[in-house]
């Protein structure tokens, strides 16, 4: 179970025809009523629910963003100054919708009019999130076609999850969901989750107030009572640490999106930034949003295996990350990962090209624990060492690099790059 | 023929057993007088002779660089501030002389003694360069003892060009050479040159003051007169044009050099800035260099074709280059360039990502002449049509992006990425 654990959620997918595999391409989450299950809500206990819902959302910071994009952070800017949460979340997979221009808004803005309509609420409170190739219009046909028998099938549990996780998929091998329960001013609050994503990954994200890059898409549901404030800050802080960790190719996305929608339905007190227990809901949450960028990092287009490097020394924590990043990055470090090759010079000059100090005479690097260069120059360890040769083997090569006498540090996590990673992405549209 | 055909220089190469496959790994190319091939040149000629040489060199500007970068480095400054000039190079393939610490600098000094022995210069005019694996000390024994038969081999003509280009090679496929030659000041003025470079490749060098990376190597010969500081700018503004332009791989190395020598055997008046001269010699040699950039981006490891990227109307020059970056650079997009795939929502949202501005109102995309978008919306041109398929399937694909209303203007060369890019670099060091 995933997003429909939490109290106040329903979800389900269908098949709008938007992918020539004919897989399925559209889901719907909804944050409802707590009782949307029972027959007959009362009007009032209704009211109540909505005004302690809250909603949050971090997208792609890049120059060029579709039209989902575009709508939501119009949205997210309104909603943090106090504007209306969101009651829906329309995702489809197959086409991103974007490079569509000012039409691509008209058709997402349809999309979401229809939605409103069948949901009973206003269109404003439908969040679009579209994932797929770029620059074709949305078939708003097909799409608003299956919206009525998509809001009659929504529905909590296993079955509903796995169908949202399924139909926002693009090259992903496997759905991503996650899960965690925490126990907040003596109430059990769930925090349930959907992501996608394989290529194009390398998310850096913004944040509400300035701006900050990933196609992710990760959708999270909880049934905990937040300022919608907290929740934003909660979950920029979680995005920090876990999807802006990896990359699998270095290019961000014009769609990433992560949103967070809480639906109050737990009874208890709305957290607000200053209590503890933000800090224990933070924690969680990025917990949950880990899970979630590992689960992706690990299926990156035609990834075999993936790599931690840690980076310590930095003068700053964002020299440290640049450098990681320039490492995770290169295609000569991920042929080297492929081939489980400790041809650890390619490391040390991927850092060297990072526009940071590096020192060599503080400097080391271990790969799984094995030191192969330390103050400048090589440790005399043998390509063929055993413990060597394990570290370059693992299912997840862990490098340490440090690079000077600072005390900043920073990691990221990549993938390898093989031949099948260029048989995808060769393919893709043809 | 190439390095030997501007009067003064000689050349010769070697095998001194630094690769496994026992390919030919040391060159020498020497500027000695010019009658250097008569027996028994006149001492005062000589002493005029060694007045008029001059050099200058750019390196690589990454953060960790090998022993010869650091060597050259301190030349060259030395050298822009009237120091001597360049009497040889001494340059290795199969070992990089890289992450190797002081010991490294000890190397790389004892083989520079052991050329002046034989060549009866000063040390410090021996320039060494070295290219292959990286954290691996040089075998200096087997390059001394190759060294007497090296010098006493140096020739001129096509057959010590030719070897010379072929024992700098590393993954190259082929060797790379070239020349001009033009007029000035009523004399002929030829400028040869040799080049390696297949992987690691993404120049960005240095100058003289500040500081700017790429493991290309180039070696430029030319017969002219110049004064050094003249010699240093032209070197510097023909890299910005041609080496700079070039990314196989988005990784510079530690060991990028390009260093030209000019043996002043012509007897014209010197070259300086101030003389319009300056710009003829400036323009041929950019010609030399864009000439061998283009071998080299074309001999990219496992490459089968190349793309220049063109962007106008950016803000600034450097704006428009950092944009053309990214879209070479971006894996998406040498993965749709190697299958002939008009998929271009990653050409614009890779530059998207590059920290610039851009804007869909005035932006466009040209593919070979077919304008795929424009004004921020897809112009309908299927991804089956037939000037767009010829125009994805050149030899060199051609993409012209426009990105706002500003006035600069930018390109970079890239290769497309293939599986046999994966094989080479999974298996190099293994």
């Amino acid at each position: 179970v995933s997003i429909t654990r939490p109290l106040g959620f329903r979800a389900a997918a269908t098949t709008a025809g938007l992918k020539p595999s004919g897989k399925p391409d559209l889901a719907l989450i909804v944050c409802d009523d707590p009782e949307a299950g029972s027959p007959a809500p009362a009007r009032g206990r209704k009211h109540l629910i909505e005004a302690r819902r809250s909603a949050a959302a971090v997208f792609t910071n890049s120059a060029v963003v579709g039209a989902p994009v575009q709508i939501g952070r119009q949205w997210r800017d309104a909603a943090v100054h106090g504007g209306a949460a969101l009651r829906a979340i329309l995702v489809n997979s197959g086409r991103a919708n974007a490079a569509t221009g000012q039409p691509g808004i008209e058709d997402a803005r349809a999309c979401m009019r229809c939605v409103g309509k069948h949901l009973g609420c206003d269109p404003g409170q439908v969040l679009p999130s579209s994932t797929g190739v770029i620059g074709q219009r949305l078939p708003v046909e097909q799409i608003t076609a299956a919206v009525p028998a998509l809001v009659a099938a929504l529905a909590r549990g296993e079955d509903a999850d796995a169908a949202a996780a399924r139909a926002i998929m693009t090259t992903d091998l496997v759905p991503k969901m996650a899960h965690r329960e925490i126990e907040l001013l003596h109430h059990q609050v769930h925090i349930g989750a959907i992501a996608k994503g394989s290529g194009m990954i390398a998310p850096r994200l913004d944040s509400a107030g300035a701006p900050a890059h990933a196609t992710l898409l990760a959708f999270i549901t909880t049934n905990v009572a937040i300022e919608p404030p907290a929740l934003q800050r909660a979950l920029e802080q979680a995005c920090r640490e876990s999807f802006e960790r990896i990359s699998v190719d270095a290019h961000p996305s014009c769609s990433d999106t992560v949103v967070a929608i809480a639906s109050g339905a737990n009874p208890m007190r709305p957290i607000h930034e200053d209590m503890p227990e933000f800090h224990g809901f933070r924690a969680a949450l990025t917990g949950v949003c880990q899970s979630l960028a590992d689960q992706v990092i690990r299926d990156g287009e035609g990834a075999t295996r993936t790599f931690r490097v840690i980076v310590r020394g930095a003068r700053t924590g964002d020299e440290a990350q640049r450098i990681a990043r320039a490492v995770v990055d290169s295609p000569l470090v991920k042929c080297a990962i492929h081939g489980n090759d400790p041809n650890w010079g390619r490391i040390v000059t991927a850092a060297g090209n990072a526009a940071a100090p590096f020192d060599p005479e503080t400097a080391s690097l271990t790969i799984g624990g094995v030191e192969v260069y330390r103050a400048g120059v090589p440790t005399g360890v043998d390509p063929s060492d055993r413990a060597l040769r394990a570290a370059m083997g693992a299912e997840r090569v862990e490098v340490v690099l440090t690079v000077g006498a600072g005390q900043a540090s920073g990691w990221m996590i990549g993938c390898d790059l093989s031949a099948e990673y260029v048989r995808i992405n060769a393919e893709y549209t043809t």
